[in-house]
């Protein structure tokens, strides 16, 4: 496993965890400044998300670059199935778009949030199918752009609205039947902590199907399922060994810091919010 | 698969399902006005709460058969690891009283929810390791008293609090681990329908393993997760699907509405609710 302790280039903020900075959440930094709060603590890159860069998408990839960020990935595709899916060519084009923005940006990866199951279907596996097909079919569409995709699997909690796939497992799957490299996954502590089966199917996945490793901490007696989610070392999940598996697989790239915090870390002024993270990530991660 | 649209008597009703009755959720209806509804409706059997029936387990149980209702199950146990179970001599002491309620009951199966992630540990591996020790020591008291456990695996949402127990595949773990005839599982069609996982693991743990078959369907656009579980045929989870994994695993008996729904189901007249539970699963599932 990599030592933190005395290098933490591998910290990525996903500026999530700001609240965004937009739309009344967080303290409201511009992208430049969030980019050089980052870079003057020695975060090694960043991710964004569609809504915060909008049209500035080149713009403000060359401006994390010149202050000595990568831009580790863009969020996120749209649903590429369930309720708001249903119209397979608009859905394509949006995701389409998004693969444009990612280029441009100059972002690695581009995160693809699947959507709940499809109208009409009832359990997972037709939703499943119907995603391989559509991911199928922007897998050639990203490659030429030199944009990864990472299939994210989501907790179960979220499989009727937001994620049928819910698992490391279903993810590898669904790469191993599309089958082009430039599919793979993104694993997010959130997700995946209470699965016993995560670290044979990290392995499964190999280090050329992993593309992203998501980091935050899952609290006990969490009070919402999407805006409460801890700081690593404030919950129960067992980071060191989720790292250790990530890493026994093969993955070597950047460790992202996503915590949705309405609550609690949106309220905090943001320099001190990045400040306990890369304390956090050289102690505890 | 069985077919219900003639004969429903494989139906049970789970008192959680009419809000239990008591501390002012449902209609309050004492334990003998719901035995004498169901059986008026030709539910098989029937599955009661600690809470419900506190010292006359002994004369409910009776009155149930009096009126033909097999009592089918009790829920539950209290936690056996996690924040609320510190104390490992008084949570089996607990434990153990429950089971003697669940004899006295004359209850087929106990119903096991088996707490969150254990003080001092993080991620689920030892909260099991813990769990399963303590289970183990359980067994031997059950089987005197000819109660069946059921370890209950619940959605992954719970799993910091509720219940580091959240497969059916960590529960056959669990089985092949403690290795006593009287241990088994029950499968909740809402913790575990999004699993595609499923049906492989239903048949590794085969008919002697599983104790017990929960009914009731998830929400798409579930509201809460505790309290907002749908009728069948209102969510998402594939009924038939499920009931054709559990059965083909050889599972032949009762199938168990548990509902907690404190804004829909539980505002109802219990007789209503009762009729469409009949209606649902003689055409559902």
């Amino acid at each position: 496993m990599r030592d933190f302790s005395r290098d933490h280039s591998a910290l990525a903020l996903n500026t999530a965890s700001l609240g965004h900075n937009i739309e009344g959440r967080g303290a409201g930094w511009e992208p430049e400044r969030v980019i050089d709060a980052c870079a003057a603590r020695g975060f090694g890159s960043i991710v964004f998300w569609r809504r915060e860069i909008g049209l500035r998408a080149v713009e403000i990839g060359d401006r994390a670059r010149a202050a000595g960020l990568a831009a580790a990935g863009l969020c996120r595709t749209p649903f590429l199935v369930g309720a708001d899916a249903l119209d397979r060519t608009a859905v394509l084009d949006e995701a389409k778009a998004s693969i444009d923005m990612a280029a441009g940006l100059g972002a690695a990866v581009l995160t693809i949030v699947v959507g709940g199951v499809h109208p009409g279907t009832r359990g997972t596996v037709e939703s499943l199918r119907i995603l391989a097909d559509r991911v199928a079919d922007l897998v050639p569409y990203a490659t030429e752009r030199r944009v990864k995709l990472a299939l994210e699997p989501l907790n179960p909690v979220y499989a009727g609205n937001r994620s049928c796939l819910t698992t490391v497992r279903d993810a590898v799957d669904i790469c191993e039947m599309v089958d082009m490299p430039n599919l793979g996954l993104a694993v997010d502590v959130y997700h995946v902590w209470w699965d016993s089966d995560l670290d044979a199917q990290l392995q499964r996945a190999g280090k050329n199907r992993i593309f992203g490793y998501h980091l935050c901490d899952w609290l006990a007696d969490t009070q919402d399922v999407l805006l409460d989610r801890g700081m690593m070392g404030d919950g129960v999940a067992d980071l060191k060994a989720i790292r250790a598996s990530v890493e026994g697989a093969g993955y070597a790239g950047p460790c992202e810091v996503e915590i949705f915090s309405a609550n609690n870390w949106w309220k905090r002024d943001p320099g001190d919010v990045l400040d306990v993270m890369v304390e956090r990530f050289r102690t505890l991660c």
